[in-house]
């Protein structure tokens, strides 16, 4: 009995997320400090968890708009407005049970098999893994870090989009390096697209945690007109400390409205109600708890970055986005080593470089959003085994 | 700018449910009773929403285990025990989003573009089209309705069962029929499929509505090896009146786990760790409110089909599983207009057979999981139109 065997070679070949590897290894350690995930340590505010409670108790717990409750979705139409100052009129949005989904969904909806999707690297694993899912080809364009940060090579990108490219994937502010694509390269990137008929999918999930004093990252959303072929993705997780509730959504051009119906009731069947009603609550007196938590993630950075950039073997450079150190340790290319040892030996929990695609091996990511004392015992105990 | 045809044409071509069309000519009209969903009119019962409250307050907010909190993944086993008399372990469990994503994760591991998979029929609509979004081919094999209610030829299922077929689906008690397999059956059906190498994928939503005494309607893990090629799919939403919170599991050889935990990674990235805590407390403390849920749908079920078959042009046969009489009328072989009539004429919300493949063209599913004053007000209504 071979059951294991007979799935599609694709969905079998997945590989493991590099992350879940070192986190099973350290898991459980007494005093350990876990800063390898992407989620912050603080738990959803209260006044969410309110906002779920009463819709719970009002009877939001039926089936529902598969798109997403129009409460819900109208908050989102206000919110891109006023992040954006861009409208977004309502049957562009499509409610998605988390980015992730929102990216599965893409996905479903552009690649074939053989089909390929440039993807700027480094990059979060599952981006690549939801291309594979689909049979389909991602094809990797690896930035390189400079003395300004990491840099995307246009010329490089364009050049990786063949007759086979469906899509380009940009994630920006990305994870794990921290990068903004300046507004003048995304414009540029839609121009080439809507020239070779590509689709754009933007991974704008970090895009309210910027350092620079502005509200938020610049977004495709600013230099597309709304029938491009342009899928932004964006998720209520890192704003508003609600990675467990499963909640995000997509944009798109209207035209895809009724296919997203099909498609979010064939893959999940809609985000509960309740959870939905609670996003409206997060949309609509969030502001408050996302400049604290960008002040809070300011703080962190600062920090752990100082003590990072003290370390001689560390090479850092401080993020403009996202809430991680992403840093390169001289003489160690083994990132999966290295994470092992410094659970063994610091008991921190980092998740290691190659999770992320080329140009990631060899680096290791911090997650800051995290009390400061912590991280600061984090990074005592990181430069003994680094210093 | 034609983005609205540039995405893969299977998933432009989807056919929209043909319930939801029903249900947007009827939505918002006052004082129509609605029977056409497979929902039942009580909410979730206290105990349930109380556990979730309490798992927001207690911090289940955060990422959590891809497969399932262990909690609920060793109280789902406690329960298929409890319910089926087989002993499965905790590693062929896995928590997802809704049967319906149970059953997508099924196809993308399955499926591949022109692969077969053979349907009893009439069945759920989002059973075919989930075949169709992997690229594959759903083959019907439609029951006929006897005297002896719904039956399924065996001979006629596997006849269906192709070079190009990877599994069949079996959908036992039946939406819309209610049909539900004899073991006998199952047991066959599992030996044809060991014997060609093919998988089954058995849809037990509804196990637990049935109105002959038994516990639950016979499962195909009581015909099964632990490794042979079987996924069984269920829900918490019709036994616990969940259907809004979106929360399913799946049972699958344990070597799948590892697969699994990638690709609800991928798809999902997981199940919000409250909305499993409540999912606990419905399996530990659920049975009462299973067994009222029984009793209440059996009353409904006597009104509603007693009420039916006093119609001379109806006919109608109580099936033994499910929520639903699913019934033909004399003379009326376009379901659609039917149900469109019975809205503008009765306020009454009937789902088409149409919507249910080959075999449900004329019939109409009404789900009576309902009030039992709504449903002899209906009825009412019913026979002014039918009558």
């Amino acid at each position: 009995m071979v059951a294991e065997f007979d799935i599609r070679p694709g969905i079998q070949a997945l590989p493991a997320s590099a992350i879940v590897t070192v986190a099973n290894h350290g898991r459980g350690r007494e005093g350990l400090i876990p800063l390898w995930f992407g989620e912050g340590d603080l738990a959803t505010p209260d006044f969410i968890r309110e906002a779920a409670d009463r819709a719970i108790r009002d009877g939001h717990v039926f089936y529902t708009y598969q798109r997403g409750v129009p409460p819900l979705r109208e908050a989102l139409c206000a919110y891109l407005g006023r992040v954006h100052g861009v409208p977004v009129p309502v049957d562009r949005i499509t409610v998605t049970t988390s980015g992730m989904a929102a990216i599965m969904n893409a996905m479903q909806m552009l690649v074939d098999p053989g089909d390929e999707v440039a993807v700027v690297s480094p990059v979060w694993p599952n981006v690549m893994a939801a291309v594979r899912v689909q049979g389909g080809v991602p094809v990797e364009v690896p930035m390189t870090l400079g003395n300004q940060g990491w840099v995307l090579d246009l010329e490089q990108l364009f050049a990786a989009c063949g007759p086979r490219t469906r899509a380009i994937f940009v994630n920006s502010p990305g994870n794990p390096t921290g990068w903004i694509m300046p507004r003048e390269d995304m414009a540029r990137v839609m121009a080439f697209a809507r020239e070779r008929g590509l689709w754009v999918i933007s991974d704008e999930v970090y895009a309210r945690l910027v350092y620079d004093g502005r509200t938020a990252a610049p977004s495709f959303l600013e230099v597309a007109d709304p029938e491009d072929k342009l899928i932004v993705v964006n998720s209520f997780s890192k704003n508003w400390a609600m990675t467990g509730w499963r909640l995000g959504w997509m944009v798109t051009p209207a035209a895809l409205g009724p296919v997203l119906e099909n498609l979010v009731q064939f893959s999940t069947s809609g985000t509960p109600g309740f959870i939905q009603m609670a996003g409206v609550a997060a949309i609509e007196q969030g502001e408050p708890w996302v400049a604290e938590t960008v002040e809070r993630c300011r703080k962190a950075r600062d920090l752990v970055c100082g003590a990072l950039a003290a370390l001689p073997r560390v090479r850092i450079q401080p993020a403009p986005g996202a809430f991680y150190a992403f840093f390169q340790v001289e003489g160690e290319t083994d990132s999966v080593a290295l994470a092992t040892r410094i659970i063994d030996e610091a008991l921190v929990g980092l998740a290691p470089g190659a999770a992320f695609g080329q140009g990631g091996e060899g680096a290791l990511r911090l997650c800051y959003a995290s009390r400061l004392d912590k991280l600061e015992e984090a990074m005592g105990r990181l430069a003994r085994v680094l210093g």
